[in-house]
């Protein structure tokens, strides 16, 4: 277990090259105003520990598309800014929980990814590294701990109990639960009506969580923002529309997707147009409580919706877990200009944020995929690529480190989207 | 204006072929401790917002021997850990001033020198890139702005004014000012009965502090730190003693400083006997309110005290701003084992702060100095070299990247020594 040593991290070889984009320059140009704004933003907000937010940046458009609050790939971080991860921790703990000593993390319970548990123990040493003691604390483990090998040591899994109240494991009981999981399948029993805070809450899982309400958050914040700024709030946020109850097996609801995915296509294809922009607008289908790039669907036509067959039918209707899809969120497909190397993969930035500090990203880079295609679909092959920066230290200046400017400007499209989960916490929570 | 853009930040080479001393283990190994105790205290201690604290690391004692609160040298801090000193900039404003939005830093008056603007212009932009309007206010600035050449662009330093108790500078009313001149001179009238909150507060400057008292309350909490980890007080705390006035020219208190100076030397051969330490013990005098490495002597045998020339006591009698001496700290030497590159240059080294947040440091390197010599003297030359590593990510196996460990021992000795100064603070404000 332990943090990964520090590695020669390429630079995105277009992202050097390319020109500067209009809609970056007024966000570098007003960082300012738009730091003074998220400043009064928290100073009523109470942070979500952790959370990463997928971002598809189109040049004209650079828009949060997904936002996950128990996120893995702690170990695809650049290993040059754990120092900053670590400050984070240390930041926002001390914030929440300045009394705290004992941390104790569940992890999900995915027995076969030695990857997932490399995240968990690069997390697991980021917190003891800002100052707790921690254990790992699974679901899986009954009687006897479990021990998973990574290529940076043993991480060891140790079975969790319910006491008075407190999950405890063994003798060590923590003050704080670092959630890990998203409990897709629903609150298990010994996570209901603990003592102790867990961090980021279970409700926000994806048995509560909605991502219709996120994005309808998500749009007053970006309502506010882009008149921060003055810029048309349709550059920084997907557009989006949702059908209420639907059963892809049953074909029930299909009539209004097929309705509202036309009406959002033209109303893409209005600002395509206001923007003379020569791309084909596209639409994503994705389940409401879904994560993984599971029962996700990208369509031109929204004919196709009437034609599918039934395998692509139950791919649609089954989620993370085995869980049914019933609601689904129809949103605008953002095209990814974002490319790396001279094969010129398609990449996809992805940020992470520890508390309301955003600690880095990386890209999902997929060399056969096309730039209007989820990266983040089941089975799929992608490799992922640390920034080589991060992401507070913008230079205006045109000329140099374009990469750092870009890295600062996806810093607040994450930070917008985090503060769109804050509220659905606080709507969930009371 | 800006930052320093990377550079590559060559390790030390001893300092990592050296063997892992006892004392640093002890320290690393109760890590976690450590932090917990260092958030009881910070949690009922207001942090300070600027701070350096030159560290002399002799193996068996590591201690701090100088707290600097309005430090330059920002401008020497590794550029790869921008990101972290931005972050801690934010964590610590928004902690101390969530509604401010514009900041006025006041630098020291050194008309020539452009290394110390470059810190200036470091730390402006440090604070800048943490979100706030930042202009640089000189009191050398009459009617007209002066700009400054700099390597990385021009600094423009602009005339102040007082205006209904408040610091302006044309129409820029900052709601904080950055207090980067150590006032050793006095508090200036322009900066006396102020309504904005200064940054560290005036009263902060050397013409109120008393390396006595600093020395009093690291002692305090000193006691307390070695207690914590059961190690013996004086591996991290210099012995002291003082005489109250002294006149070098008048040659008034003389025999006081001889005296207790022979006392002082008989304690550390104690302590270098029960440790078995072979070298031979010395003292450092320095001015109790100075800085800038003047008035500063360094003794073997307290008997040269009695044979001072006519020179070596008007060195010792004036102070920075030709301010002058009359009371003087006598304090234990602590021999620096550090060294650099394969002419084993001595090396002291220097660790930054942010609020309560270490950001950086870096080593004084002299080729010609010993190790039982003070680094920071008037005239003399030495090279800085940035900290390769920062400072909060220790490694618990020995045989990997010894530095990040030893940073992160200096990282401790360096926050028990801004406590102090944070008790210094609260007795000058009450």
């Amino acid at each position: 277990m332990g943090l990964k040593t520090s590695e020669n991290i390429p630079h995105l070889i277009t992202a050097q090259a390319r020109p500067f984009y209009e809609l970056e320059k007024v966000i570098i140009d007003n960082r300012v105003k738009i730091e003074s704004w998220f400043r009064e933003a928290w100073y009523d907000t109470s942070p979500i520990l952790t959370s990463s937010v997928d971002i598809r940046n189109a040049g004209f458009k650079i828009a949060a598309v997904d936002t996950n609050l128990f996120p893995a790939g702690f170990n695809n971080l650049n290993p040059d800014f754990y120092a900053l991860c670590i400050q984070a921790a240390q930041s926002t703990l001390f914030e929440l929980y300045p009394h705290c000593k004992k941390m104790l993390i569940i992890p999900e319970n995915h027995t076969r990814n030695p990857h997932y548990y490399q995240s968990v123990a690069t997390l697991a040493d980021i917190v003891q590294k800002a100052g707790y003691e921690v254990k790992i604390g699974s679901m899986l483990a009954q009687k006897e701990p479990i021990s998973v090998n990574l290529d940076s040591g043993t991480l060891m899994l140790y079975p969790i109990q319910k006491k008075d109240n407190k999950i405890i494991s063994g003798d060590f009981t923590p003050c704080v639960i670092i959630l890990n999981n998203d409990l897709s399948e629903g609150i298990p029993a010994i996570l209901q009506d603990i003592a102790q805070p867990i961090e980021p809450p279970a409700k926000l899982g994806w048995s509560y969580r909605s991502k219709t309400d996120h994005f309808m958050f998500l749009n007053e914040i970006c309502q506010a923002f882009s008149k921060l700024i003055d810029i048309d709030i349709w550059r920084i946020f997907p557009l989006f529309m949702d059908c209420g109850e639907v059963d892809f097996m049953q074909r029930d609801g299909l009539t209004c997707l097929v309705e509202k995915s036309q009406t959002l296509i033209q109303k893409i294809q209005e600002k395509y147009d206001q923007y003379q922009i020569k791309h084909p607008p596209y639409i994503v289908i994705k389940a409401d409580a879904g994560t993984y790039g599971i029962a996700v669907m990208t369509l031109r036509d929204p004919q196709e919706l009437t034609k599918l067959n039934r395998k692509q039918r139950t791919n649609m209707s089954i989620s993370k877990g085995g869980r049914s899809v019933n609601r689904v969120i129809i949103q605008e497909g953002v095209y990814t200009f974002e490319h790396v190397g001279s094969e010129q993969a398609v990449a996809e930035p992805v940020v992470y944020m520890i508390g309301q500090h955003v600690i880095g990203g990386f890209y999902r880079v997929h060399k056969t995929r096309k730039i209007d295609e989820n990266l983040n679909a089941p089975g799929m092959h992608f490799e992922k690529l640390a920034f080589a920066e991060c992401c507070n230290n913008p230079e205006s200046r045109q000329n140099t480190h374009l990469t750092q400017n870009q890295f600062y400007v996806y810093s607040v499209i994450a930070r917008l989207a985090l503060l769109a989960s804050c509220k659905e916490k606080k709507a969930l929570m009371t």
